[in-house]
């Protein structure tokens, strides 16, 4: 009962395509963070906890097929392990919650890349998270042919990445929707410089800390 | 075109507790229909495919923890890749397929065991298979305590063994409710000797067999 504004957890996702640098934007938002004193929980999809760790390794797995359904289902589970032992308790602790990837990644991958019912996916996400939705989405946004000659400089290639320039195209249109549909998602033009980039995310992320009580005044 | 019945794909599903000899009877059944010329099709739950497999080393590894939730997508993933990439096929091509375990055990070790709500698993399991559905269930009915102490002679325990007793009631609860609701289903008391249980699935199967086409006359 002191007369600090009480901290509420802030759940923050970060999506895009391969070579997008949603997974260094991250970090840096969690140096800035850690920087400013708060001590963020920056997790993953798939992985995060120790069967999501086992369950990326499988489903990542270039040389293992499977069909379209069971892959959505392996990421559903991780999913439902990583928001049940790691999202939820440490939002509810008040936690900076940075998470690389989330349900928006399965409606664009799973959804438009792959083709499986938007609607199945809904009931699947929906179960799996409880209803927990990131209070604010960065998608980095930028055209396939940028971010896969970016993954190709970077070298090894997982199975996802050495898929259909066709399919990179569906995913980007399938998270634009989302983001077009919902006002926590935000669009930043991923082809710019890291630096204007990690400014951008700034921008979006400060006040929304702030409003919860995350960031001192 | 020729004189001879058309043999279409007969789907035997083996059900029960853990030391209720199913694996054994399914092993014997596929040995006396090899023993008149057919070739079945054995496969089992969660596993038979590759996915499948690195699933069942996964949710049967009593090292790693999860939630009920994450274990139910698990075996639905594994069900998925089986129905579309074995069972689908061999049913298609007119194969006689015998499944250690398959729908009903989720909803007595899923439902019943950890308590997970039965109308969600009965949306997922109508999904991943796409409506098939055994044309006869065999369960192998028998008391925890019997189930369990065969159980621990063999060595071995994995984690659902380990699982407390009152689960186990609960499990053979939820096989015996699915037994009296589905008329495709059939108890066996599991606790006779081998050789009794299997003149009894015997005299269960051949009538089957024969109506489809499936055993010479």
């Amino acid at each position: 009962m002191s007369g600090e504004p009480e901290t509420r957890g802030v759940f923050i996702a970060f999506e895009g395509p391969e070579g997008s640098g949603k997974t260094t934007q991250l970090g840096r938002l969690a140096a800035r963070l850690e920087a400013l004193g708060q001590v963020p929980l920056t997790t993953k999809e798939p992985g995060g906890t120790a069967v999501g760790e086992r369950l990326r390794a499988l489903v990542l797995d270039p040389a293992l097929r499977m069909h379209p359904e069971t892959e959505l289902l392996l990421y559903a589970a991780s999913r439902a392990e990583l928001v049940a032992s790691v999202l939820k308790p440490a939002l509810a602790a008040g936690r900076v919650v940075l998470c690389d990837r989330f349900t928006g990644a399965t409606v664009a991958y799973q959804g438009e890349g792959r083709g499986l019912p938007k609607d199945w996916i809904g009931v699947l996400n929906a179960r799996v998270t409880g209803g927990l939705k990131p209070h604010l989405t960065l998608l980095f946004d930028l055209p396939p042919e940028v971010g896969l000659a970016r993954v190709a400089r970077r070298g090894a290639r997982d199975r996802l990445e050495q898929a259909a320039f066709a399919f990179h195209e569906r995913v980007r249109r399938g998270f634009l929707q989302q983001a077009e549909q919902d006002p926590s998602w935000h669009v930043l033009d991923a082809s710019r410089p890291e630096e204007e980039v990690a400014g951008a995310v700034w921008r979006l992320v400060a006040p929304l800390l702030r409003d919860r009580g995350a960031l001192g005044r």
